[in-house]
């Protein structure tokens, strides 16, 4: 997700050191220190404004949520959202780039991986770019644990026909798929983002829980 | 695909050995005396009315498709409909049912197989008669040579979720998917059935091509 260029985006972030997380590398193999407790640590690679982590860490309290953003404008957007609403002690935010996880996670730190309306860099010489890309799953495969899940929820049918290939070719185990997952059964449980709730309308959501 | 039963329909199929062969046990192995050439054998199990294998057969001269249909009824619609168009030397058809493939072809005796809107069999405990559950993917294992394709397509948003799974988890290697064939690039070769002409509208045609 881009927005436009917020010229304070880097001191919001900095004024709010109690939700975003200014040296991550420091914490690596040590997340559980920073949060108090020995909870699972699920990621979301690329939260957008936050809407999916947030709500995650509000309903489940006894997991620890870290969202990373890439772009310091939508990062910002998201704290002054997140600001607004209630403080919860197992949510943390990165500016960080999804490439190197493994500089911030050491292996087997992270129980799961959300993968959320990723930008689906349609072009094929863009390909490495994407998410779920072999490149990006070499390097999640750094930092998750062995049982470790990934979450994708996607609206872009391209990206997820070549997400469903490129799991199965990695190859990787595949748990779940759902083609619409608004009308699947699973739906109850399903924590939309913002950009889910304004798009749905327009098409299915293609859903993918996968592991190594 | 099941149609009111027609008593004639016995008749029907042995009036025409030209297109229907009645002894296909006869003939496993030597599939390519019958067509008195060496080209490669394409087989469609549950071909319905037929309009998707003889479609096929016009376009590609050069390959040999046998139609497979376990209902006498439908297969007698079937050869009534192809009787009133061009005779083609490479087709044949069969009353026979897929379970028992091997009965009827040697191992890699053919070079691709063709499932179009299979019979969804919704409930769970019905879910070994799928025709892409694993117990189907053995039998076809035991007549496909080694590169074979296995085309398959459905309307069926739950029989195909179901069927990405499996052939991950068997595993099948799955080279193609489309989760809208007919707004895909690959739909100017697309043959319809005739199921497909009629529910397209009505929701995305996915498709899958795997081999083992």
């Amino acid at each position: 997700m881009r927005l436009r260029n917020n010229p304070n985006a880097m001191d919001i972030l900095k004024e709010n050191e109690h939700l975003v997380v200014l040296d991550p590398e420091k914490h690596k193999g040590k997340w559980k220190e920073l949060f108090n407790n020995s909870n699972p640590i699920f990621i979301e690679v690329g939260m957008g404004k936050g809407d999916f982590i947030y709500g995650n860490a509000q309903t489940y309290p006894n997991i620890n949520f870290i969202g990373i953003e890439r772009y310091p404008s939508v990062l910002a957007a998201a704290v002054n959202k997140i600001n607004k609403a209630q403080t919860l002690s197992n949510l943390r935010v990165i500016k960080y780039d999804a490439s190197l996880l493994e500089e911030i996670f050491a292996y087997g730190e992270i129980a799961k991986l959300f993968l959320n309306f990723s930008d689906p860099w349609p072009k094929s010489r863009h390909a490495k770019r994407r998410l779920t890309s072999p490149q990006f799953l070499d390097i999640y495969r750094k930092v998750l644990n062995q049982d470790a899940l990934i979450e994708f929820k996607t609206d872009n049918r391209l990206l997820f026909e070549y997400s469903l290939m490129t799991f199965n070719a990695y190859p990787m185990k595949i748990d779940y798929v759902s083609l619409d997952l608004h009308n699947s059964a699973e739906n109850e449980s399903n924590i939309q983002t913002e950009y889910e709730r304004k798009f749905s309308a327009f098409g299915p959501i293609y859903k993918a829980i996968v592991r190594y």
